[in-house]
């Protein structure tokens, strides 16, 4: 069954605005489509998504919908920008509601609905964070059943303080940019594929009632 | 061929003083063995270990034997302590070391020499840090070539402010500790396992290659 | 002139939902007040704040409103739950439309609005993170412009994984996060205090000026 | 009385080797200068630092040396390069030192030994991770008893991924850097005056007794 790629943008910024962090994440999903795997884009902050921990936040909150799409995805990649050093309010409005997933385990073996997922992470900002955001990140998805191939992410930022962001910069050029953007397609590739076929069968159920007897 | 899961312990404290994450570490390794996983425990301090950013930093530098059995386990395990809310500076060190291997990639495949293994983490402190620690030494890890899977990492923390630690308060008893600790256990092998059977196939250097011919 | 504490507490729930964020506030801002600095609390989630990064959203955004009430305060303390071993959403939020405030920098010496500010963090979290809350939320507060003095932050976190909250913890009789309350509010009215009586004299104007002529 | 600024490099290099961020401490040193400022430049890794939490490690450790002229400066500024997206390892090694240093409070008014001291930070890496740096060491630097200015901080990097360093980049006529250089200098030498004409009067003694009391 071919594989599918969904890619978050959390972006400040609401449609049609142009989004730097945007530009880098076509550059990949056009990648990822070279090797045959589906790719779709949700621009967060076009949702109404409300502030909150759990899966659904009552009247009017859009996650919902966003998270349906996250749970039949092969590959989550979210795009990040940087803010004052970290990540943006809507990357962290995302990750909140994720919390929520964990009471969704799956009742045989306790797994959370992002078991068997890959997950990278693309990162945008005109100067320093791109570490941190995707250091965070990328453990939080692991915390949430995500699994990190090697070279899961893909960043540029530009020099020390203010300066034009990825589009205006010419970070389209940029060669380290795109050397690890094609290192992430293809690990995340392998990697979504080998889960595929062989899907994690750790039973955490059961692993939990046996710490719960011996500690 | 049997697994064999390699442990670094970073605390800052030589042989034979007692180490509170070296107590966990050993919790950990005993739940290895039960899956028929071999395990060492390299306690870094012990040997002299240059600083420095290649793998050899000239006479007297003891790294190169530690990074020998880095090279050949399949599973490699940082524990690290936490000082002032990050990572301690024997952790530190062990990774700027790493970064060495960076120039000792396959000449066929481009790979880094810690492809095809997978990374885990151990972090203890009296208080308050552990997601620091773990998150960026994760990322590092994926960086130089690790898989990560799901649920990776196990820690234990006290409460705020200064307090006891690991052992003196019992941590040996936290389940949620000890719950992780088998999560990450089944996990790491899971997947090393896998990785034995089904290695990574990117070619960074032709990746590297195309990247250049179009940016 | 009576100097004036302003609390921006950046729980996620809404008010009248109970904040443990906003327990801690409160023991503090009552030790404030028996030093005669006036205290007032802002959640902000009950205000109808954009993203963005600048001081004006546009149709809508109540955002202007709670910044006047910075630009006249003596003494800002951040409020902020942690999530995911970082700074909840809606305090990033906060810190991002405080971005805007470069812009409005005064015309003569160039200072930004926050200068001769002295800046605080609460931090609350069921367990782990505050070290990385606390540190990136006060040192962006120093690059907007704020002052902090020695033992600037409080905070409470429990043990290792999930658990009891702040209040249902009992908190409220932690000796370190009591203590650090107390250093904290005594270290901040006495710096408050002297830049009232001493402002910062730097003009940032000619200081730009002198480096571009150099470099 | 003439302030005194101290600088610690924390480069991994050992000298003579060139130090990139021993350059951009050099540029800060002769803005001190030209404010009547006395400077002093101490590489740490030229001294024979043991790992520890202690003030002094026993025999052979060199760190009581650099601590003593730690505890005589007005202000203190780390200079450390960037590994992996975070502090390098003598860095942390320095600060972890410095935790010793809470154990020699003055018995009259608990204060610690680096309290009415302004402390400052400066980061060279050819690449993201600054923000990091300067929020934990400054941060750590407020717990051990230092002011944080605004604006206390003093920056390179280069664009994503390897690169030219600092020197070789002409990271020299970078003009945000520059910038923020003065501005550091200013700022840091304002408030160590102010702290010199008026110390900080608070007690952690009696602020400590009545939290224990109370709580």
């Amino acid at each position: 069954m071919a594989l599918k790629a969904l890619f978050l943008n959390c972006t400040l910024k609401k449609s049609p605005s142009v989004s730097n962090t945007e530009a880098l994440i076509k550059k990949v999903a056009t990648l990822f489509q070279l090797k045959d795997v589906e790719t779709e884009i949700i621009r967060v902050v076009d949702y109404k998504v409300h502030f909150g921990v759990s899966s659904d936040e009552g009247e009017g909150d859009e996650w919902p919908k966003i998270l349906e799409k996250i749970k039949t995805c092969n590959i989550l990649i979210i795009g990040s920008p940087i803010w004052f050093g970290v990540r943006g309010s809507v990357t962290q409005l995302v990750m909140e509601r994720l919390d929520g997933t964990y009471a969704e385990a799956d009742k045989l073996n306790g797994q959370y609905p992002l078991y068997n997922r890959v997950a990278g992470v693309i990162v945008t900002g005109n100067e320093d964070g791109a570490h941190n955001v995707a250091a965070h990140t990328l453990f939080n998805l692991t915390h949430l059943g995500c699994t990190i191939p090697p070279n899961a992410d893909c960043y540029w930022v530009g020099e020390a303080g203010p300066g034009p962001s990825y589009i205006e910069a010419g970070g389209d050029k940029h060669l380290y940019t795109n050397r690890t953007a094609r290192f992430m397609v293809e690990n995340l590739t392998f990697m979504a594929d080998q889960l595929q076929r062989h899907p994690i069968t750790t039973n955490l159920n059961m692993l939990n009632q046996q710490a719960e007897e011996v500690s």
